[in-house]
């Protein structure tokens, strides 16, 4: 027993420690810069400017259909780089580990993290463990921080984003949030809803050399979802967001589900998916090229961008097949906790 | 109340998310790439390899004399990029917050956190916040990953060190582990033990610069101490190192504290020391200068490099004012959870 569980000798930074380094991490991450156990990576950067992100996975249950936080704290952090147009390449991974949880558990997800970061092409190149006492954590926590390079002239972001832009989303909304959700509660469906936890790095990178110009901006709709992302390009542009309900990829499963629940699968966060702002002339080809990648097949256009009433005044609304509009606001006082 | 603690929907994406990282982080932590709340910061970096590193700050009690959660996990971060001889430029934070934190304790160490960077002259560019249920965490845990720059021809490791080298180090020895150790138990001293918790770019880098080929190897000895750091370093390059008692800086306060308590200042925790292997003909130089500088006033030669047997068989040696050795192992078994 005491060789299985996570004790709280290792954390100590000894002996143990150094066993657990050595027996679990190593075993599963190899990269020269880890090898050395030094204090930092060193390491050799492409020119361009450099894109770094940080994100902390508390995701419960650990395990979900389609992934695990191993898995999702790879795609997590690699999304939030390529989003950003930039080429991931680096990640760290730091583990809060809870006395008590079983070794076998901690390998799994270590080999589940370091087969994604392997699968997305980003090099694990540091690590820190911790453990806190029984109580005081939920088996394992884990951050990932990431950095990543912007090839010069590469130009994304609120500023490029236009009135009569279209909205792009690569394929099926909620996924993540429902299959997290549906498992917390025990749910069983005919189909089983799976995350749609991936790494978009590929994908993003062929779209931004496809389309240099008519991509204008990029984010993945994790917490909050569709929803709550699209809130906040409206208020930092001031212009307003019109979805059409009736383009809305949902799953059957998901759409049934989360009416059951009584969610709403526009805030269920996604792990998987990107929204994308392109110039509306180039969306035949861009969803043409979407749906030929693995990540993209169900892409589709949603929605459009319309003059608003300036910068902390812009409103997404959704429009009904019936003609009506509703107002989208950002997620509040919906705790969905611990959802990634 | 629920204005004033940290609540679940703190976590959820959505508002409350949104207003917490405006009214708190925001506040405190201004740089040009946070502005925008996009995915990833994009940043310039100057010539040179990139060095990367994470850790996680997990320290019970969040408060402490000489510091705080905040200061630490800055510290901790740019110390470890400091010690690879890399000039460290941007740090990413990543908190966890449990359900019912109050927000004055959160707003204190983020303002200690934000102070420290800004002092040491790194810029945070990337966070992320998560909440976990009561009793799923203790307060606040925090991850910092950190990146910085290694000046082209700038070469520390364990490769450059030779026996007859001789280690330094910059102060007094222990007193981060015994000021959490003693706050913990509840232990007043007529003189109180302060955590030494600082960040040490500045003297590195000084050093680096007034001594770039006789400083071989630098490495903040943290969790496990000096002898398990000087442990690390004799299993990797095979050699031996012999310390002398009578030469290690050591407050009279922790030594008494320590002795009281059963523990060796050796195996305790520092958080602004670096241990410093460097050319024995450049000893009494490198130590004028550390005495100059006000995290160095208590610098000293501490021992020698020898030749051992071999990789991963060097061991440590403590030689007693009498003349007698004592073998200094790595930490075993002796569990001093959340010391940083």
């Amino acid at each position: 027993m005491p060789e299985e569980c996570i004790l709280l000798a290792h954390g100590d930074g000894g002996a143990l420690t150094h066993r657990l380094v050595q027996e679990i991490f190593l075993r599963h991450f190899d990269h020269p810069a880890l090898r050395d156990l030094t204090d930092a990576a060193l390491l050799r950067l492409p020119e361009g400017r450099l894109a770094m992100t940080t994100d902390t996975f508390v995701v419960k249950p650990l395990f979900f259909p389609g992934g695990d936080i191993g898995k999702l704290a790879v795609a997590g952090t690699v999304n939030d780089l390529a989003v950003s147009g930039a080429r991931p390449l680096y990640l760290t991974a730091a583990f809060i580990l809870e006395e008590g949880f079983p070794l076998a558990d901690l390998e799994q997800v270590v080999a589940s993290l370091a087969r994604t970061a392997s699968e997305a092409g980003v090099a694990v190149v540091a690590g820190d463990t911790k453990v806190v006492e029984r109580g005081c954590g939920d088996g394992v926590y884990i951050n990932t921080a990431g950095v990543g390079v912007v090839a010069a002239g590469r130009d994304l972001g609120y500023h490029r984003i236009m009135p009569g832009d279209a909205i792009l989303v690569n394929g099926t909304v909620g996924d993540h949030g429902l299959a997290i959700l549906s498992k917390r509660a025990g749910i069983e469906f005919d189909t089983p809803v799976e995350s749609d936890c991936a790494t978009l790095n590929g994908l993003t990178e062929m779209l931004l050399e496809r389309f240099p110009e008519s991509v204008r901006f990029m984010r993945d709709p994790t917490r909050g979802g569709v929803a709550t992302t699209l809130n906040e390009v409206a208020q930092s542009t001031g212009l307003d967001i019109i979805l059409e309900e009736q383009d809305l990829p949902v799953r059957e499963e998901v759409q049934g589900a989360a009416e059951l629940l009584g969610l709403d699968p526009l805030y269920l966060a996604n792990e998987g998916k990107v929204l994308i702002v392109a110039a509306s002339e180039a969306v035949e080809a861009i969803l043409a090229v979407l749906r030929e990648h693995p990540l993209g097949r169900n892409a589709a256009a949603i929605g459009r961008v319309e003059v608003g009433t300036g910068v902390g005044q812009g409103r997404v609304f959704l429009r009904t097949p019936l003609g009506g509009h509703r107002i989208l606001d950002m997620l509040a006082g919906d705790p969905l906790p611990r959802i990634c």
